[in-house]
């Protein structure tokens, strides 16, 4: 573990409805006398969402994030972690998107969430924005890994499984991240694990995918009747300390926690299902927990949130990813 | 099982917000062309409200659902069900309301709900609207099969059991649905289970209606956190192949997830649990699944939504329910 | 005048708050034996928002439109009409769009209103939607009406100029529909007025285009405080009975009247002033009013607007704008 | 001018948002020993919507109007004049309505409101509710001032006529209030004045009426553009200090500033316009200004307003109508 | 148990929507003569919110609880108990609050719940109004039960401990009323307990006062995945029929179902889980059930809330708590 | 006029929709390499809204305003003058507030205000939070052009005069900071003009203040209906070109435009009226307008707000007023 750390305002002396508001209350990337050492995590947003089938606006979901992290605290109750001391991260600002095209945009993401920090060591986390920049900030962290053969691991937290071929003629859109990132390398669907899967579904066709593939796809019911957490267990204690991408689509928490989404789908987590699922990834690894190389939360759609609950549970989820990162420092610094 | 479908808009060629809404982007009565048998299942709505004791406003309901539910699929996840290849089923409008006289209401509904499809084949599922609707499409629904003696079997979703006998001086009105059906015959009290009753009452009369009359009264606690489950399993066995209607108010479901109501009660399912109930019933009944010969849901309140998740809500409890009778049809093909 | 006209249900008989939702209540495109003659309107709706350059959702435009026309009345009081009679109108449902590509939405937009009704006869009413869609309305407009060298009349309330040539590296969004327009030749720049434009700027580069190309550009303070009202006037005596399109840019009116748009601009008309100048075209031009083949109302965006208020004025300006059209003909039928 | 006065709470020692809500923090009608003398006005709710056409819940008009109405302080900026010196007011509780019947519940409210002060000298004020109770609310002040033969003038504010005969088969709803109270002899058509009429109508019935029975029909646009404030003077003039009802459907007002109404109208006054319409009666009538025996301000629905501007609105109108009978004793008084 | 009973308004005859609102419809302090004997519960509320370090607006709480809880009944489905024939209850109205100071505010507040009813037998229940109220409900009950040495004993329901020393500079805020109250010797803190703590801390401070003053502190994931229950159940029977204040606020439940809060800690109680909490204190205390002398729910913002649930929330707790005292008599009295 | 300017993204590459939000995209004070000379002004946030004495939640205004004036574009239609090319602005951040006491948070703001920039040259624009702010920033700017005995001019646009000496025991809060202005000299009443005046007021004090000291007040009603404009204008040519603060509370806008504030007021100002008054404040001074040495938006409360619409406007108030010192300095120097 390093002894880097991010320094706050005071929010016993500076109040939280006070300042410029950036992630967490996080630096901006140009203050960059506030760090004194290279840089752990970058957070930026992506701005993008013309990749939906159905409800525009999650273009606005970085600046909602941005908004209620700042009721968003360092120290985490649970794991008795003071984030701050153990992970220095900053907020870089917004990736430059392509309004008009899919495809160019991911590219422009991938770029941008490939040029932050130092490649070697930090790590990129994006908030969106519509699922479909999460093909670019895949892309980034797995050329940040040294673009392995067979592809990054992948946690993935979602109604949808997201491996459509084509929607409405276009074969990049937030329905299809993941079938283009098996497609290019970048994602290994054997350690692909999707969590959370529920609602009807315009065909099978995503559940074949799984199966023939090899992806391990838990539905809610499932993971709340039937063998899920058995098998998220097996998964993770199988996929130990290799790198691995957490995405986060906040469609897969039930609309009533986030209603400010695009495609809500109904009878899933509650919030505290969903942070206690994060919350335990260390414990059901059997270990330190998983090596996360990159994040994403996406899908916070803001016109459709009420009393900014969405974007807050954006930004915890946010949080409890950094703190599954300073789990793991801090085991493997006790460990060492 | 017959060979009939429902064809839908394909959804990845014209997107789910494109199109004049009807209920789940199910045909209008109007387009024959599109069948090639006899109707399963005709829809419609109750937009009348001036049955309730509390708040106005259901009267919106059928249009609230009709706009959410275009984000209803065909493909039931769990169940492993395409809903539209198994059965028929359309959009028939509205029943023709009386809005100052619940009375004269109810008897509109009915003479409307018997006048859809082949009496003796189709089936008529109602979105409200009040739950003084309930009792006209109760009545179609016992014309159709019949008028046994001794009532139709209901399985009744509801945080109150609405059988109170005078409210505000009046006989009719969405707190006496059950107890005029049961005078008039229509519903045998013996063969009525309410779940999820729950919240404060006015008085105790309710609970002794229930008692007096043979009812079996699950409350939300009961479900929770005593024998409930089996209880609705015993009744559910009990029931097996008899003809049942199938009443769904919104309201038992919590009003986080509800919020679009207007007799709200706090402290009930959560939209996972009241689906995970629904799908629930065929394996509670220990075969194919109970036979719903009319439904309807009720109580949804737009102006008191919020991101059209009650709306959203109902649609799906609309498609469970409908894809009850669907898992029926294939089991019972399956096995004949 | 023809003797053609629509029936709508009897509201004092079927209440305004059932049936399925069509723009008006008119009957749909299938219901052809509600007509005696062949159709003088068609009215369509655009759902398509991928143009815009700020906020999206406007795909919800032409639901929400239909929704909130259920309380538009048929007879004006002002007019002194009974528009059902003098016009024949339906909903012809949506126009297939491209969500993914500004360019082909546009192509699909023209094609679609260029096969609705009979192409001499019938004009095509368009709900967006952004204003990138009306590139395809004028196309298919302009293609009915012969193709006239010079191109169409355009009458343009909007708070913005429309004519950016290139907006984020696109040349087809919702800032540019006029100025492809015009190099196609569909539109006649020098018959181009524009009422209301309001607002900072991003460049004066709008201004210059305007002046340039011998736009009429009345901005709301000119048309307040200035000879806005002359100049419009002056306009509309010139145009006499000439072929001439309207395009009603909903957020020409001040946000405290239309705040679900994507791009508001403040300090524009009431929704009284905006009704009062629509009302007042035919005096204005000296005679029966323009001769107006084609028209639309866009940038209605739902999720921002509260009590339905926008999507409200936007059917009551598709009213006025259609009233517009009838008052013509009784005029010229009484003149003839 | 008595010497009457209400003691209100001290604003600036008990805060506005302290205390159980009653109208304008009046006292309720049981403190009677915060009265040195008998009750000028009575205030009471009549939460009674079971007579609308379109959307209900205005039941719930009187609960926000009390709630927004602790904002209304007592001064009168224009007027120089402190309302609560010169007259008596009392927020008398709520009339006991008939949900289930619109006859019953005017005969309901006219018993309630004839039973309040002290019949000679009390004047009613009513804050509904639908304009269905108004028949309960006239008939009762027709009573008070000894049920003359020909009837009570009106003042009337809205955008609709409210004379329609029969709607949905019913004689009495909020369409119809005015046509019952003439046929009873309760209301003078010849001395009725309707302001600010508006909006599409669903046939020129309402206009036939008007012309037929003599009503003085002022629509926001005779106002605005036309000779409706010069009609409206002469009207005054003419009545003079004739016993006069005033009611004020909150719907006059554009939906911009009372957008929590049921049956919005477009295209209507601003705030601005309707308080100074108001204000200016008495120079209209070019006297003390008009007798007011009886009033009321109707048709706040709480669950379609934002930031409870509507009910604030009605709670200001109720304060401006008040004043006028203030301003009327002041000037009587001085002149005496 | 006394033969005491509350008299509410027939909700059968006088609908819930009507009325002056007052806390459940309870009479007003008044209104004497509804009662037969002395007061057994005052409520009152507390329009103060000063105190907040982050949303403020928790002033317009009372109204808010004023609003919602007239919609709650008075019979408890699971303890089948009639709470207004057990115990007379009333709406004592707001305390004169101090809107610019948390210090002299608390003391306001203190006076005002001491003077309320028989000293010697009524109890005070506060609705705020922010956290920092809570010190005075708390210095007026300790005062009533004859200020004992070693303070009274706390069950808190809570997502924050409240027991910072100082925030921005002062003593006196809503995250300090425990720290404030032990140090007055009003609170025993080793006879504390907190149920629902949750959500990331500024500091570990809270957790170190809670284990070196003794505080039993149990978690939300505690509760629901750890000993949490147990150690409820071992505080509960230790607590036995001590003296005890209940203070509840609002933000232990989750956002979801509480949006209407100002400092929101996600991931906690559903509304069923909270209510179901309260009503088993008498299982786990082994007996009657905890003597509570002193009660109080907080933090309820209503300008975040929506479709009023939060509000409903609190009077629905308010409800379970007094039906707690109720509960505790009726089994006293038939064990006597 | 100097030759400085502020670099702002280009909205036609970087979209409006991206980036951490500053007011109206201008830089932030670190970013100093976007400046090649001394800064013309600094905005600034103070979010603080203890002084209210209604309803708080003004402290997330500054928040709110950064947000929607991400669509403030610099070229202002009317006065044809690009803003950034003829003054440098950033945005400064939030004053360090004192949330709990009104006094040293004047102070604070004061000290803060005082500090930005080059005291000799730059001016610093404040956006609240609630109007007791303002007294900090009036202090701050009367030291900047060297504490001139006598006091600042003042113009000032309100509902209320906030003159007020004492509310709830205080003497400082949003209702007193020009009483205390003009005690500490920092404010000459006899040149303080306050605009827009209207609604009911506790008592006729305020008027009498105004009147014993010289300010030149104008009611709504004055400025729509009598001499108010001819008033305004006389005081602008007898202002010249002396040191003036202008203070815009938003409440004088009617709350149709500007429903996000805490204490409405009705019948004001349209936002077209507002903008129009402000950008004819040249005209009216008969010269090249006010010397603007200071200014401030304030009670901006998001809460109530919807759609953002009273944040627009209050950024849009900022750039009016922006652009006011730009005409003066692009006339000046032209007539140099």
């Amino acid at each position: 573990m390093s002894t880097l750390k991010t320094i706050l305002p005071n929010a016993r002396v500076q109040p939280r409805f006070a300042g410029i508001s950036t992630f967490c209350r996080f630096p901006t990337i140009e203050e960059t006398d506030r760090f004194t050492a290279p840089l752990d995590w970058a957070i930026f947003g992506a701005p993008f969402d013309s990749g939906v089938t159905y409800r525009p606006g999650g273009r606005f979901g970085p600046r909602a994030v941005r908004e209620e992290s700042q009721y968003v605290k360092p120290y985490h109750i649970e794991h008795r972690l003071m984030l701050t001391e153990v992970l220095s991260m900053v907020d870089a600002g917004d990736a430059p998107v392509q309004p008009f095209n899919c495809e160019e945009n991911a590219a422009s993401v991938a770029e941008f969430a490939g040029s932050l920090g130092d490649a070697g060591h930090t790590k990129a986390f994006m908030v969106g924005g519509d699922h479909s920049n999460t093909l670019g900030n895949m892309r980034a962290t797995w050329g940040r890994v040294g673009k392995p053969v067979g592809g990054l691991a992948l946690i993935h937290f979602d109604s949808h499984v997201d491996t459509v071929d084509v929607t409405l003629g276009e074969k990049h859109s937030h329905a299809s991240p993941f079938i283009r990132a098996v497609e290019e390398g970048v994602l290994d669907p054997k350690r692909m694990l999707s969590i959370g899967v529920k609602g009807p579904l315009n065909t099978p066709d995503d559940l074949k995918y799984a199966e023939d593939h090899g992806v391990t796809l838990v539905t809610y019911e499932d993971w709340k009747y039937r063998d899920g957490v058995e098998r998220i267990a097996a998964f993770m204690r199988e996929l130990g300390g290799q790198e691995a991408y957490l995405t986060f689509d906040i469609d897969c928490v039930d609309p009533a926690f986030a209603p400010g989404t695009g495609t809500p789908s109904l009878g899933g987590f509650s919030s505290a299902e969903a942070l206690h699922l994060l919350r335990g990834l260390p414990e059901a690894s059997g270990g330190a927990g998983p090596n996360i190389v990159g994040a994403d939360v996406v899908e916070v759609l803001p016109d459709r949130d009420h009393a900014g609950i969405t974007a807050l549970l954006a930004a915890h989820v946010m949080f409890e990813i950094l703190c599954l990162d300073g789990v793991r420092r801090v085991r493997e610094s006790a460990g060492g």
